[in-house]
Order: C-alpha cells, then structure tokens, then sequence
C-alpha cells in the first residue's frame, strides 16, 4: 500500500511510509476452497465455539487472543504533544502494535477511544476484554492513567500495563542497575531525585523502591513531594511518604540536587547547569523527556559519568520497546494472569544483566535490535510469574 | 502456528486447523534499524500525530482505519447455536475476518463484548468508533440487533452493517432475481412468502420491497405478521402494514403458502410436505437455515423448479461470503459515509448479472470461490455509493 503519490504529503520520507498505515490482518489458515472453507468457517468451526462455550479454557488454545493485547488509548498524552484525541493518535499505536510484533511476536490491536471519562474508559475496556489477551494502556494522561489501570488489574484476569508508566521505569530501573555497577553504588544508599511526579515518574519511583532504592525525592514543579507539603493529590501524597518522607528530603528541585548521586527526569523540564553541577561526584544523569532532554548531554557530561536520554540520536537510549514487547510476550507464554512487580523487576534485571562485558559508560543498555533482548526479557518474566504464582500453564 | 500436536482435540482436522487462531497481525512497514524506527515510530511518527490532530482527513490517508471494520458480536445469536457467549463466538468473528480479508482485501478486528445491554453495546461501540473505518455487527440477536444498528447508523459516519441481517438479505435477493429470470417472473407480480421474522427474515423482506415484490407474507410462529393480529411487535407491526396487509394475507403459514410462487424460510422450522405441494406450479423454493433446510432440497425438488439452501453440499448456496467482502470493498474504496439501502441493491444485482449466461436452475448464484465476485460487488457497491451521495472521495 505505501506509496509516494497519490497523497497530500507525498515526497515525505515519514508521510510517504505511513501511507495505508502500517500493519494488516494476515489469515494463516488457507481457504482454497469450499473443503477449506468447511473447516475454517461454517459448518465446521461450530464445533470449536461449542467446546469453547462448554470449557472457556479452550480459548487459549482455539483463538487468536491468547496472542493479542488490545493498545489502548484516549489520546490525551500521546507522545510530547498532549491532547491531540483518539484519531491523531492512531499511527502511534499503529507504531506500538508493530514493535510489539516485530521485538515480541505479539498480536496487537490499536483502540483508540473516543471518550476521555475514567469511568467510560473502565467499563468499556472490560467490555472489549473477552477479545483480547492482554491490555496495554498508552498515552492516558494523568492521574487518570492510574486509576484506570489500577481498577482494570481488579476486574480483569489479563495482564494490564500502562507502559508509559512500567514500560518507562523497567528500562529506566535497568539502565540505573548497571549505571551503578560503573559507579560502585549499592540501590540501598544511593540518593536518588525524580523530577516529574506523572505517569512515568510515579511508576520509576515504586519501581526504584522495589529495587532497594532508600533515599529518594519525587519533585513536581512546585518542588519536592514531601509530607511537609500540604497541597498533594492523593498519589502524590501516598507517594512523599514512600520517598522523600524517609531522609526527610524537602525544598525545591535544587535543594534535593544538592549531593544526589542520581538524577532521573521525566518531567518535560530543563535543570540549570548550575543546579546539576551542585550534585555528587561520578553523578548518573538521565534526561528522558523528548525530544529535549531535561539536562542535554553536553552540560550534562560535563558533571557527571553517566548520561542517559529518551533519543536515539544519543548513547543509551532509554527506549519503552526493551521492554513492552518481551514482558508481554513472556506473560502469555505462561499464559499469566496478571503482570507483577516482581515480573517487571525481572525484565529490568534481565535488560541489565545482557550488557554484561559490554558494560560501559555509553553502553548501559542493549540496543533494540539486540536480538537477545525479546527472549531475555520473555524467559525472565515467565519465570517471574510462575514464581508470583500468576501463571496459568 | 497450527499443528495436530499439544492440544486437546489434537487429530481432529478442524481443532488442528484452529489450534493458535486464524489471524494475525502482520506490519506492512519493516524496521530493520534505527532510521526506520525513527520513521515509523518516534520521533518520525508525531508529525503523521500533528497532521492528523491538525485535520482529522488525514486519517484515511496515513493510518490502517480506513480499511479496518470491527466484527462485534455479543455472541447471543451466533450461527445455528444460539446465546453462546463473547468467548465462544470467537472462532466464527475471526473466520468471518478471515473471509473479509481474503474476499475482499478489508482488514477486520474481531471484537467480542461482556455485555449483551442494548444502550452498553451501542455506547461501546460509539466510543471504538475512532478506530475502525466501518463495523460490521455479528450474531446479535433479535430484536436488539434492529435498535443497535438503526441507532449506530444514526450517530457514526461510518458504514455499520449487520451482516445477518443485510449480507442474508443481499444474497437472497441475487438468488431470487435469477429464479425469477428462469421461471418467467416479474417482481411486482410475484408471491412471496417468508417464513421467520427474526433478522434475516425482517431484511429480506425489506430488501425485496425494495426491489419492486409487492405480494409479500412474512410469518412467525403465529402465523402471518398482519394487522389482525395483535400479539405483534412493533417491527413486526410495521413490517405487516408494508407486506401482507398489502393483499391482505392473513392466517397460518399453510394459509399463505397455498399458490404463493417463492417461498425463503430463515425461520429454522420445517414446512411439511403436503404444504409444500400447494405451491404455484415453477415454484421458487430457498431453505437457508443450517444445517437443516426448512424444506429439504429431495423434498423441495419434487414440488418446485428452482431450489437454494445455505448449505455448501447442495446446488445453489446463499452464502453471506459472496456479499460483505465486496460490500465493504466498495464502500471503503469510496470512503462512504453509510451503506445504503441503493448500495445493497447494486451489490444483489451485481451478483445475479455475474451468472450471465450460465443461468440454470443449479446455478442461480456464483460461487463464493468465482474471482469475479469481489470485483463485481465492490464496485457495483462504490458506483451506488455516488449515486447515493454517500461517497465521500
């Protein structure tokens, strides 16, 4: 379908390649004729829904969904431009649904919604949910993104991930681990400082606390989230607790720099060169926010040892596609019915354990087409979620 | 992914052919490295996001929509099997996206609800809107099948379809243009009885208005749907003051069946055969339900000149495959709004022509496997789609 005529972008690398959109439906059964059809359609396949509606496990074995995670969103966060609705939102989820296939060998199906109403967005997932074998959610803004994740996990025995928030934190969790290894620091006493209390920067934080991280403040822009802070959401505040609560961090983003080893962003923000040049020595840096990272490589090579980003234009991408397509991908091999903190702190390890010898200063991750990546990250999670008991073969 | 090994009904050839479903996702785009990712997906893809968000047109340009419809059932009513659920009704949404695909080049999501509400249902499918270019409804029972497209019509731009209901009715009527044409018949002058007012029966006889039948008694379990009866419905009451209130027909089934020229039962009941016998002589005799005719065709040979049934091992199949594929070809190769009543006229019409000169009383319809089909039916269907003011390229 993809051509350079015919349409109003035409002659544009990225218009030129979208043109059709990016994925189809592919039959891999064969009808050659009416024997064929006979099998795959009426009147045979009435024997395959009767088994199914006698034994619904049969499901898994008869169907397509068992390989098949509905990509849903709202449109409201899509990517750095915001708000843009369901429909402009489609070729990033067509994007996702070709990583997933490529990197995972998953199925995946965009659903972009035309409603942004946490309680519309619940229930008509949980509708849709007998189609599919998963739930991805993407690009939902937040706080909504959390509680709609939060009651969809309750209701559905699918796995459901927002990846912009797990997704985010497995690679930013592996990327710490070996960022640490260079730097001789323990998770237990490392400071750690995220600027950004969204969807990405609640999700890196609780990631980080189930990695043994102890010492660290969340900040949003009216600075750090702290019990001392008396304008919090209820996230936010739930959050101050877990972090900055412990070593009674409080202030502003330069009050909690000064003398952190780690600094994550995934705010949108910039950090003055000053303020980063206040932090601990061999600091870790990472910019995540795209396409301008927080603190740009330049300056921040200049305080500190490792440097990370969101952009492939730079060394160490911290990129969601290590890990979406993989933790999916070993979720249904076991058929699981949920994706666990212990499954993603498994892919992050995984992540970080396949840079092995490689371990360097601007090689703190594997790269995407590392074909390695997928299977690592696939066996690490199956064998996460049986130990988390949620598998279900 | 299919094999004749590891799953319960191993060996048995259609559970081999159904083991790991009948679909996947295919991407039509391939990255092999990171220039293409960054076209495909980040940072590339946000300019396709921001053309869109800027006009939602584009869409049909640079996204899969377009081509896309969503099979969606509730799995109330699916084949002869009846309310067996969203999970069973799975492997009959993906043969259907199998056939959409193969006989018409469209793209189809299968996509199965928890929910068999009316209003649930239409608000869901509404909110799916965004991302399909057309839904095809499936298997939902009646009378909410009625109400759910009728007001899906009304509130989407796009072609909704119930397939039961419309692609029957299609067929039906290429079938019944060419037994007519053998057996010397004119619509307007015809005598058809109906037997069933569920959805098939309730389209059909409303595409057979359409097409100029004036003599027309549909029946239920009651008997004939007329205004002397007042046990009716409110669809069956308005399709009695359209059909037999015309010549007042009234009564049993056997009443109406006595002279009448062509008889379509859609009912799953049987006519015995000294009823059968009463028929005009070159009676026109359709038995659709599966897998048992109403009049079974040894049975119908002996009374009448011009036999169908739904079944693929007799002559003359009405088969839906030779309507929905080439219906939604047609109406996306336009970008139709809706598919209107002209669009499924020129698509029966379209059918019955392809006969041509092969016409006989054992070939009234092409075979769903004649190349010719999709063709013909897709753009008979587009060319209607201009005609009707629907089209919108």
């Amino acid at each position: 379908m993809n051509s350079s005529q015919g349409h109003p972008f035409a002659g544009d690398p990225v218009f030129d390649l979208h043109v059709g959109g990016k994925m189809e439906i592919l039959s891999t059964v064969e009808l050659a004729g009416r024997d064929e059809l006979s099998l795959a359609y009426t009147p045979g396949v009435a024997r395959v829904c009767e088994a199914i509606a006698a034994d619904p496990e049969m499901t898994r074995y008869y169907t397509w969904v068992p390989n098949t995670v509905a990509v849903v969103t709202d449109g409201t966060a899509v990517l750095g431009l915001g708000d843009i609705g369901p429909a402009a939102a489609m070729p990033v989820m067509e994007g996702k649904a070709v990583l997933f296939k490529q990197f995972g060998g998953v199925d995946a199906v965009p659903i972009c919604l035309a409603t942004t109403d946490t309680e519309e967005i619940i229930e008509t997932v949980a509708r849709l949910a007998p189609s599919f074998g998963g739930i991805n959610l993407e690009d939902i803004s937040a706080p909504r993104c959390f509680e709609i994740e939060e009651r969809l996990k309750g209701m559905l025995d699918i796995p459901v991930f927002h990846d912009d928030q797990h997704g985010t934190a497995v690679v930013a969790l592996a990327a710490l681990t070996n960022a640490l290894r260079l730097t001789g620091r323990e998770m237990a006493t490392t400071r750690v400082v995220i600027a950004g209390a969204g969807a990405a920067g609640v999700a890196v934080a609780k990631i980080l606390l189930g990695a043994g991280v102890r010492d660290l403040a969340v900040t949003d822009r009216q600075g750090v989230l702290s019990s001392r802070r008396h304008d919090l959401t209820p996230v936010k505040a739930g959050l101050a607790r877990l972090t900055a609560d412990t070593f009674d961090r409080h202030g502003s983003l330069a009050d909690v720099m000064a003398g952190a080893d780690v600094y994550i962003g995934v705010s949108g923000g910039t950090v003055p060169e000053e303020v980063v040049a206040t932090m601990a020595d061999e600091a870790v840096i990472f910019g995540l926010a795209n396409p301008n990272p927080e603190v740009h490589p330049d300056v921040a090579r200049r305080h500190a040892r490792v440097v990370a980003t969101g952009r492939s234009d730079f060394p160490n991408q911290i990129n969601n596609v290590l890990a979406f397509p993989g933790i999916f991908r070993g979720a249904f091999d076991v058929h699981a019915s949920a994706i666990t903190e212990g499954m993603k702190l498994a892919a992050a390890s995984a992540l970080a354990d396949l840079v092995g010898a490689d371990l360097s200063e601007d090689l703190i991750v594997p790269s995407p087409f590392d074909p390695r990546v997928g299977p690592a990250v696939s066996s690490a999670v199956a064998e996460a979620a049986r130990r988390d008991a949620v598998a279900r073969r």
